[in-house]
């Protein structure tokens, strides 16, 4: 499928917002691609089809999951939106031809996460962050380094993400624990 | 050894303010054990002994992990004053002969937490957050609940725990996020 087909099937399958949204993430990525030499299609491809999945309900990702045999963590189990990420990677193989495992992994681990994260991973994820649309509290201090320091804007995200979580009471996905002890102990 | 023995050789081993510290976590341990209807002697004994091993310099305490066959995490390893948890436990047994393994356990698990802890266990801990020497922000919140419910008060304990140590930069530990976990998804 061209990019074109892909985003003209993703629009058909998503609400307007959500579409809207992917979009964003998609232009950041590219933008933060292009900053950090990395391949630009690919950015693109991850940042556009990173939420693919959200076209389903919440409670529908854990039956998505067996079907395409994604094994479900108990955090996930609990707080099923988690589960997005995965089930999209594979909506996004399935549904879209996408067979590049590097783009299929930045969809899987874009909410939460996970250690030792590749540079499109992490460009996907702060894209979702900071990407136009986005206007909590903290994203301005992530946009400000993002362009700057990849790694200091990803550990940025990651902290608001947990302060987030801990505000509203949910559980914290150990992935997310992870992905910034890796950080941490990589700059030490 | 009888508690007036235990409380001689821990003065004589420990700074002035540590030994204060350890009166008072004794004090308000014994206090929410009798509240919650747990074990004076053990909650009293675990209070006392709890920091133990902070007689040590931070640098020696992988070294007596190794000496008492205690597993180093990659965590522990970068931030080694976590230690003198696991290796209290293993001075209490040897140097004040306690053998009461909810005592020694409770010693172990006192700065990080754990999955499933044990009513000691949530009692030293909390005792340790919130005796009457703490004037941090946050303890007031948690002196609030301690003696109305035990688990939310180690909810709100562990969520200052995890906020600190965001601020700080440091290393989140599992055991944290774990005890925490736990929690929640025991109350849902």
């Amino acid at each position: 499928m061209t990019i074109e087909e892909i985003m003209e099937k993703l629009k058909n399958s998503l609400p307007a917002k959500r579409y809207v949204h992917s979009l964003n993430v998609m232009e950041t990525a590219c933008a933060l691609a292009k900053r950090y030499n990395q391949d630009l299609e690919k950015a693109a491809l991850a940042g556009l089809l990173h939420d693919c999945a959200r076209r389903y309900q919440s409670h529908e990702l854990p039956g998505l999951c067996q079907k395409y045999g994604i094994a479900v963590d108990n955090i996930s189990c609990l707080h099923p939106l988690l589960l997005h990420g995965p089930v999209g990677s594979f909506v996004a193989r399935e549904e879209y031809q996408v067979t590049d495992e590097e783009v299929l992994s930045a969809i899987y681990c874009h909410t939460t996460g996970k250690e030792n994260m590749s540079r499109l991973e992490k460009i996907v994820f702060i894209a979702d962050f900071i990407e136009p649309g986005r206007d909590f509290d903290e994203v301005e201090g992530v946009r400000d380094i993002a362009f700057e320091d990849l790694d200091k804007a990803l550990l940025k995200a990651l902290d608001c993400v947990i302060f987030y979580v801990i505000k509203k009471g949910h559980l914290i996905h150990q992935d997310s624990i992870k992905a910034r002890n890796y950080l941490l102990m990589k700059s030490t």
